[in-house]
């Protein structure tokens, strides 16, 4: 059941605001979703977004909807984390608690009640479009830690998601100050734990997406040598024989300036492998 | 002299952030802007933002750069007032003071001094595109209060600017409680000094824009009736032969999703009338 929040008339379709209950958090998960004018949406882009962001960044910046608007298929993007939740320093620091969730499912103290976020995506966000939108197909993508978030979850789900892609992704996590940040507060100390939630690792233990794995890259993305780590992944997927095509860009940052030059890209890609 | 705080690669282009210093308002004035990668831009685009916005919103929101990355036109989109000025009541409400400055010549009181907008727009930013980035041809555009001042400074200018749009202007102010709280505060009780600040005024008394206007409104836009009167603009136009072409779009509303609907429309009018 959505409570919906706003709704604003946007190209031939509505962005709108909204919240529902999930059964994996426990509490109200926020989102923000485009609804193309068209009788026949079937298909369901997910987008997953970065450190900070809340539902709106994406929603209001990247200029998506202009290449949504008349197609069958919509946008949906999930909060980053649950909110207003009573847990003691939740809110101290930009890349742990809310707003950095790492799309896992917390197992650890405080944070292992509510913080399923892996869940709340795969299960919850999935039986929300189906059953609320009759969406029959997903594809799933995402920035930095939603990019991520996006890597892994979509590998882990390949009978959820015809294609993946990604704006600037924390790749390998488990070698990224912000990946092991959030992989010891929310999995605990055993590393082994942490190999599931890493996209570099699922690829050398053979997951696969069905399609070549898109994403972009800035070289003037001042994260990208310490944290997101991107070659660590092409490394992997050329070894383990899964297509990617990484595409790597002078001079552009990590930020929505950067996404919304790319986005139509990301968007022609999902809709192809989706028909 | 300008002090770039930031730049972002953008398209093929960059989408900056600066300030300078304005002799018309005696304060260090910011701004956004959008350079395309053309050595040969020599068209400049000011976009006037509406109530509460800052030189940001327009730039991350609308989706403009698309659409100039390669052309000979570049966009500059100043702040809506000076800031940080020691004003009594400066900041008190949101439609008066600080963000809101209805590109006037202040006359009352605190404000005379430095709210000096309408000299600021015309002069000093026309100088800086001109001494900094070569500039030959300008036109202006704006929403809501932006609106306002596109259509005012416009129609008083027609030998700076070429052609004129707006997104929900507020036409006549001197009928609207935005507008009369505005022009009292800033210009005195005398309401003979308001109607040079007022655009079906102006079009009333035989200020000219060379081309057609463009208008594009909501019929859902809250504001409509008591706040834009975008008919008794239409009236005087009509009245007054000078050609406007409004157009009314169902169920949008006065937001940002609104104007990247419609924005591509805009600039390619301003471009067609650079030429």
């Amino acid at each position: 059941m959505i409570k919906w929040k706003k709704k604003y008339k946007h190209f031939n379709g509505e962005t709108r605001f909204g919240s529902h209950y999930s059964k994996s958090t426990l509490t109200e998960m926020n989102f923000s979703c485009y609804m193309p004018n068209n009788e026949k949406v079937v298909n369901c882009l997910i987008y997953l977004s970065g450190l900070t962001c809340t539902e709106e960044n994406v929603i209001t910046k990247a200029g998506i909807q202009r290449f949504l608007s008349g197609t069958n298929t919509m946008l949906i993007c999930p909060d980053t984390s649950p909110r207003n939740l009573n847990i003691l320093g939740v809110n101290d620091d930009y890349d742990f608690g809310e707003g950095a969730s790492f799309y896992v499912n917390a197992t650890e103290n405080e944070y292992a009640k509510n913080y399923k976020m892996e869940d709340y995506i795969v299960k919850d966000l999935i039986e929300l479009c189906k059953k609320e939108f009759n969406i029959i197909k997903f594809s799933l993508f995402g920035h930095s830690m939603g990019g991520h978030g996006a890597l892994t979850l979509g590998l882990k789900n390949k009978c959820i998601f015809t294609s993946l892609s990604a704006f600037s992704p924390i790749v390998n996590p488990i070698l990224s100050p912000w990946g092991q940040k959030a992989l010891r507060g929310y999995l605990g100390e055993d590393k082994e734990r942490w190999l599931t939630s890493d996209a570099t690792e699922l690829i050398k233990n053979n997951y696969r997406s069905n399609h070549s794995i898109l994403i972009d890259q800035g070289l003037g993305d001042e994260f990208l040598d310490e944290q997101l780590l991107t070659n660590n992944f092409i490394e992997a997927c050329k070894e383990k024989g899964q297509r990617c095509n990484t595409r790597f860009h002078k001079n552009f940052d990590h930020s929505y300036y950067f996404i919304s030059t790319f986005i139509k890209d990301h968007i022609d890609f999902h809709i192809s492998c989706m028909e």
